[in-house]
């Protein structure tokens, strides 16, 4: 599995989904090619998945929200017959190594989470239409859906078999949707995750599994006439037509990546990525009609793509790649004022969509398994949404005073109103919020300096940078630092790292990524599963697994 | 490892704490045993510790709720110069098995939670008095105390040095309790985890990883002055004596052990281990004197302590045995009134502490890494906190109707007020309320209830049991769970359950068991930890550990 993987994507080479526009309802059918696979060694029947098709799905909800802001209600259904889904599938699962399963699980639950909370951010609700077997992941993409509908007949089915079949656990958040987003009674879920062949028609609603149950007969029919309502119930203030997101400007070096506002250079033999942001390159729109003209070209708009494209790439292949450096240069009183110009006309959609997506591309840096570092240098712009990188970060350094030979303005970073409220982690508080759980009212301390640009001294004063060190140390401290974090286990530092980033609250979303996801690492490496003898490898083979009996 | 691990003691035999009690302050003194513990192999150095270490601490903690209620302050210490405890032992560690270890970790972690909460439910506070070295574990025994002292000198630090010298996460919750209950600030927290000197003086204040820094000249007086106070907060209704935990009843047969009221029957070849509890076998106390004359032999406490041994001897002894099944036989009624009588009289000490205990058995029962699965027979006796274990149950099976040759009692069970509020699981919530999270009136309409005798169709239709069925049915549903649970992988099993049962808000306790428990699952068996090459194997011989640096 070397080849690169893409995520970027459009309408034009999809091989798996098929997207018909009817005015405000979408319809997003998944017909997965056998052949398209992103590997060799497996064909994606009967509706499987693997990363290539949640790849698209990923550009199709994206773009949604962009290009087709028009639409109130996508219905999620199937171009197969008797098939709904059959979730991931178990041999690239089989054959993928543990990294990979890993990071696919994430993505495809980052994903699942974008359009779940589509209906409520941007009045785009997904209605899914069971009609065939839906289960494993295929019942994940239903579970995130707002709505979930099941034709009742002899086929019909949701299920999560992992546990009896596959001897692991549903992979994106299957059972933590079930019990704390459709609330099914646990003792409930335990008999349907201990099932094989689901759960059907009426049983499945009064199992809290779907929302509504509807003969074969009038199932079509009924979907139409929900994706209506759904439709009518988010019409207001919708906008006629959306923004063209343009292929990115992207090009692979040896070493590097560079995009038009976004620089990744690679130093792999001490596994680290620095990733540099540029300030604004384009002019601030003076109006909203100027941004809509922008488009995809708007510089907070575009930096967004690049940041959230340049992570998963490294992600996913990279994976040696320890460490993420942010560091950032040019305008810090451009980056705050084009921030403020999305903020000031965060009723119109566009300028929502763009604070909106940056509020998902940073959630997608604090659930990245890298150490992540933010260098605020001379010359840099870390300035509301930017600065969230700092505070996204595990740890921060920024340079203090005069620097030798350096003649870029000295360092400072300036908070912005973003910094207290637009972009909140999955844990529902804004970073700041979290960083001062201890201390609240550092958060209102650090409000009143809004606007300021603060140097090095002032900002660790304010708890905003961990270190501030001046030209006779910074160079010192910064390699013993990367010495050092190279020098640690890459496992206990993922689980470090994931238990220190989320303190405070936990919603469904911190419960998905932070336990389960934790539990699933686990078990997708015991032999149980993936040894020889283990329900993975052996699936399809007749026999089942072989267990170790001891419960741990 | 396979001598039986022993749960029961008492102050003759400790080998590794004192106890020294002066009116309302009491000290414990770690002074571990370096040929004291638990199997051959490894010396307990500089106050690390083993199973046998937190064996002790726990009959401690529990003797002074129950034998010394007169105790307002507890100070924990070392009996060592310059080292208070290095945590637990790494050889212990690298030689025990993945399943031993996760059970220690559990084991240590429910006894930080009893002495943590004991302050808020007994009014016994635990103050830590760190002088010299407090590592690892060390550190998390210090951090689940209400209070921690730490002496300013060159040789008194504080720290969590697990990801830089062993690969491994803290074991015993340290992770979540620097972020959630001290809330250090996150980078600070990064920092201080990936420091292998830890932290000392001023800073660790500043750091608010201790609550005070004294001088070594004035540590010990500032040390009885803070115990002094503390007791104070505490004396208001405090009782003058308590009463004593005299040893258990207790015989250990091939396939059985029997205590006075619990009966374990194990049946290996399947897995299965069958806990049946006996109803009230002595008078119900007429008044609180008498409770106190009765003292341990009082059937609620002796079933509360005869249970709990039962789970630990399982958990750790029968590691193959995946099922857990709960029965029980006797007067419902007498149950019920056992427990009115202790909820009429939960503002008297001793009453309270039963409940109590009862409270952290429960929990106990819930965060056991095994099937459990209740099953409410004729003549059984399921009442108020006896019923707890039908919801504490993965899921449970209630006989309806007559039942051939069984002259027993129709199989009921009995809700009391005790099923509405005095054991609420680690999320805070009641077994019912979090059955229920999706359907809350159905809570209420149970209240309505409170009090009958429910047999099988209305006790199913209420949603208080899984399966309801007759004598046509009944083996044979039964077999064929047992059977199926015995074919499923446990390792997934484990998963789906702590996934499963900890449904709604999350609290720190549900984080260290639920997410902190998880990582540190997975990492402990990873290679970079416990391969040849990895941290664990490696810890003292002078060589790194050798790491994949893949991230994931």
């Amino acid at each position: 599995m070397s080849k690169r993987i893409d995520f970027q994507t459009n309408p034009s080479q999809y091989r798996h989904w098929k997207v018909e526009y009817d005015g405000p309802v979408a319809r997003l059918i998944m017909d997965v090619d056998e052949k398209g696979g992103l590997f060799d060694g497996y064909e994606l029947k009967l509706n499987s998945y693997d990363l290539s098709v949640d790849i698209e799905l990923a550009d199709i909800v994206q773009r949604m929200r962009f290009e087709h802001p028009e639409v109130g209600a996508v219905v999620m259904q199937s171009g197969k017959d008797r098939v709904f889904c059959a979730g991931a599938n178990i041999r690239m699962l089989g054959g993928a190594t543990h990294a990979h399963k890993v990071n696919f699980c994430k993505f495809t639950n980052e994903t699942r989470n974008t359009y779940e909370l589509a209906g409520e951010e941007s009045g785009q609700s997904y209605i899914c239409a069971v009609k065939g077997s839906c289960a494993g992941g295929g019942y994940e993409l239903a579970l995130a859906c707002d709505y979930i509908m099941l034709t009742d007949d002899s086929s019909s089915a949701v299920a999560l078999p992992e546990v009896p079949l596959l001897a692991v656990l549903p992979g994106t958040g299957g059972l933590t949707r079930v019990t704390d987003k459709r609330k099914v009674r646990r003792d409930l879920a335990d008999v349907f995750c201990a099932m094989e062949e689901g759960v059907r028609g009426k049983k499945a609603k009064d199992w809290r599994l779907v929302d509504e149950v509807v003969p074969n007969s009038k199932f079509d029919e009924a979907v139409g006439e929900r994706a209506r309502e759904f439709a009518a119930n988010n019409a207001t203030g919708k906008p006629e037509k959306g923004i063209e997101l343009t292929p990115l400007k992207r090009s692979f070096g040896e070493d590097s990546i560079t995009y038009s506002a976004v620089e990744v250079a690679l130093d792999r033999d001490n596994g680290v990525a620095t990733i540099t942001l540029s300030g604004p390159d384009t002019q601030l729109p003076a109006s909203t009609d100027e941004l809509v003209a922008q488009g995809a070209d708007n510089w907070m708009l575009r930096l967004a793509r690049e940041l959230d494209d340049a992570i998963l790439h490294l992600r996913l292949n990279e994976l040696e790649t320890g460490v993420l450096v942010f560091k950032s240069q040019g305008d810090r009183e451009g980056v705050a004022a084009f921030e403020g110009f999305m903020l000031e006309n965060a009723d119109f959609w566009l300028a929502r969509e763009i604070l909106l997506y940056w509020k998902r591309v940073l959630k997608r840096v604090d659930v990245t398994s890298r150490s992540l570092v933010a260098m605020v240098e001379n010359g840099s712009c870390f300035a509301g949404f930017l600065a969230e990188l700092l505070f996204a970060a595990d740890r921060s350094y920024m340079m203090e005073g005069e620097f030798e030979g350096d003649n870029r303005p000295v360092a400072a970073l300036t908070l912005t109103q973003g910094n207290f409220g637009p972009y909140p982690m999955a844990n529902d508080l804004t970073r700041l919020q979290t960083r001062f759980l201890g201390e609240p009212e550092q958060v209102e301390t650090a409000k009143e300096r809004v606007g300021e640009a603060l140097e090095a001294a002032e900002a660790a004063e304010l708890g905003l940078v961990t270190f501030a060190y001046d030209d006779i140390d910074w160079e010192d401290e910064i390699r013993i630092f990367l010495e050092e974090r190279a020098s640690f286990s890459p496992d206990a530092l993922t689980g470090m790292e994931a238990n220190l980033r989320f303190a405070g609250p936990e919603t469904m979303e911190t419960r998905i990524f932070g336990r389960l996801t934790a539990w699933q690492n686990w078990i997708f490496q015991r032999p149980n599963a993936v040894g020889e003898s283990g329900a993975l490898q052996r699936y399809g083979t007749g026999l089942r697994g072989e267990y170790d009996r001891k419960r741990v």
